[in-house]
C-alpha cells in the first residue's frame, strides 16, 4: 500500500478525538476526522481512505458502503464476519486480533465462576435480603475443555490452570507438538468434560459446530460456556438440554444478537447470559489505542498495516 | 496424645457415614458415630473423646460444652475463633487450615470478577430480558492489595497474576524476603489499590482493622473485597463509603452474620454481598475427608494429630 506522504490527501475517520494528543498530534499526510459510531455520521465519506471502525457500533459498519475510495479498514473486534460482506477485495481488512483476549479470558473465566458458584444465585438473595448458604460445585479439580483454542483460548487456559482446573485443547486441526485435539476428536473428548468452553470464530465450518449431537455426549451437570460467536452453539438444542436440567449454560454470546425481550433463553433454567461484553472491558482500551497509533503512522507513511486478515483469493499487501 | 489401642474404649463423633467405605473401615480402637450437625444430636455426649465438628453448622458447636471426656476437636474451618471459648486447655484443637484455599480463593476471585465486571447487572438484566451491552472496568491491569497474605491469600495471588493483575502482599509482620509488606505500611499502600483483598483471620489484632480512617485512604472507584472474617472491616465505615458510590464492595463475610434481612448491605450501592459460601464449594470435600481419615488413624494409634492450633499458654502436645 503507498500514500503521499506530506501532504493532507488522505481522509482518514477515526472513533476517538483524544488519540490526537496521545500521539502528539496526527501524522502528516493524514486528514483525520472523529466519528464514534453514536450521532450523525458525516455527510459525505466518499473520499475516506482509512476507516477504524467505531468499536461495537453497527452504525459505523453501514457507512463502508458509501466509501469508493477506501484502501483499508481496521476493525477493532476479534471477528470480521460482519465486515467481509460490506467490502472489495481492493479493501485491506485489519482485525483487534489480540486486543481482547485478557478482557474477553476474564470474562469466560468470571463466567465460569459465576456459574460453578452460583452466583446469579447469591445476587437473587441479596435483593430479597435472604442469608441462605448453600455448598455449590467448584472450578478447581474440573476439567475444562476449550473449543476452539486460539489466543483468546490460551489466555483463558492460563486462568484455568491457575485455578486448579485442568484444560484440554481443541482446534480446528490437531498439533500433536502444542497437545490440541482436532474437532474430530471432540465425539471422544466431550464425555469427559465438566465444562466445555467455546472460544470458537464464525465462519462456514464452525456454524453449528455444538448442536443436539455434540450436547447429548455432555455428562449430566457439564457447564456449556461461549465466548467466541453465538452462531457455534445450536440455541434450540441447548434450550432443550437446559429445560431438563441436564446442563447449565453461561453465554457472553448468542443467536441472535441482541436477544429479543421474549427470547425463552433470558429465563431458561440454569442459564446464564450477558450481552456480548466480553472483550469490552476497560483493559480493552489502552491495548487498542496502541494499535490504532501505530496503524495511522503506518498508512501515513506508506509502511505496511499489522493484523491483516488474510482472505481468500485476495492478495494481501507486501 | 495417648490413646488404648485395640480396645473399643474411645468414642468418636464424625460428620461423614461414608467415610467408613472411604477408609476401608473405622480403625481399630475407635467406636464412631456419626452427627452431621442436623437433626437430633446423639443425647449423651458425656464420653466422647474426639469431636470432628459438622462443617458449618452452629449446632455442632453447641455440643461442646456437653463433652468432659473431650481430649481432641477437629474443626473443618480455617478460623475457629467461636470454637475456641468452648474448649478448656486439657483439648488439642485442630483446624481446617488449607482445606479451603482452592475453594476459597477461587471464591475470592469470582466476587472480584463479578464486581470489575458487573455480572449483578447482567443478572438483573437477564431477569429483565434486557439486553444493553457496557463497556465494564477490567480485573487485567488492576492492582490489588491483599491484606493478611496467608495460604487463603497465596492462592488468591496466583489466580490474580494469571488474571495480568498486580498484587502486593501484606501481612502482619512484614517479611523482606518474601516481599510482604507488614500492616503498618497501608497508610502508603492503600492509596494505590485498586482493588483490596481482605483475607484476614479474626482476632484481637484484626478486628476492626479496617475502618473509615483505612477506607479513607483508598481511591475513588476502589473495591473492598473480604472472603477472610466480616469483624475485621468495620461495616458502618463502609456503608458511608458505599452511599457516596465512591467505594465498591464484594463481600463474603460481613458483620454481623448471619445478616439480617433488614440490613442495609444488602442493598448498599456498589455492594455484592454472598452469605459466607467461600469455604464450602465441592472441592472441600475430598481435602476435608483425606484430613479426617488421617487424623481418626492418628487418633486411634495415640499420634500427634495434624493442624494443631497453637494457643497462647495451652502447651500443645509432642
Amino acid at each position: 500500500m503507498t500514500s503521499v506522504k506530506g501532504t493532507d490527501s488522505m481522509r482518514v475517520l477515526v472513533p476517538w478525538a483524544h488519540l490526537e494528543d496521545q500521539m502528539g498530534g496526527w501524522p502528516d499526510g493524514l486528514r483525520v476526522e472523529i466519528y464514534d459510531g453514536t450521532g450523525a455520521p458525516p455527510a459525505d465519506v466518499s473520499d475516506v481512505e482509512l476507516y477504524v471502525l467505531p468499536y461495537g457500533k453497527s452504525a459505523g459498519r453501514d457507512l463502508l458502503p458509501r466509501m469508493p475510495a477506501l484502501r483499508a479498514v481496521q476493525s477493532l473486534s476479534a471477528g470480521v464476519e460482519k465486515v467481509l460482506p460490506l467490502i472489495g477485495p481492493e479493501v485491506t481488512l485489519c482485525n483487534g486480533r489480540g486486543l481482547h483476549d485478557a478482557s474477553a479470558a476474564e470474562h469466560g473465566l468470571g463466567l465460569i465462576l459465576a456459574a460453578q458458584r452460583e452466583l446469579p444465585r447469591w445476587v437473587r438473595d441479596q435483593d430479597a435480603g435472604r442469608w441462605q448458604p448453600e455448598h455449590t460445585r467448584s472450578l478447581a479439580d474440573s476439567r475444562v475443555v476449550i473449543v476452539g483454542y486460539g489466543s483468546i483460548g490460551a489466555a483463558l487456559e492460563q486462568r484455568l490452570l491457575a485455578c486448579e482446573a485442568e484444560v484440554v485443547r481443541v482446534a480446528s486441526r490437531a498439533d500433536a507438538d502444542r497437545e490440541v485435539h482436532g474437532v474430530d476428536e471432540l465425539p471422544a473428548l466431550l464425555p469427559t468434560a465438566d465444562i466445555v468452553a467455546l472460544t470458537l470464530p464464525e465462519n462456514p465450518g464452525t456454524i453449528g459446530l455444538i448442536g443436539a449431537e455434540q450436547l447429548a455426549l455432555l455428562p449430566d451437570g457439564a457447564l456449556v460456556v461461549n465466548i467466541g460467536r453465538g452462531r457455534t452453539l445450536d440455541t434450540d438444542a441447548l434450550l432443550a438440554e437446559l429445560a431438563t436440567g441436564r446442563l447449565w449454560a453461561a453465554l457472553d454470546v448468542v443467536d441472535p444478537e441482541p436477544l429479543p425481550a421474549d427470547h425463552p433463553l433470558w429465563s431458561a433454567p440454569g442459564a446464564i447470559v450477558t450481552p456480548h461484553v466480553g472483550g469490552g472491558a476497560a483493559t480493552f482500551y489502552p491495548r487498542a489505542e496502541r494499535l490504532v497509533a501505530e496503524q495511522l503512522r503506518r498508512f501515513a507513511e506508506g509502511r505496511p498495516l499489522l493484523n491483516v486478515v488474510p482472505r481468500p483469493g485476495v492478495a494481501t499487501p507486501p
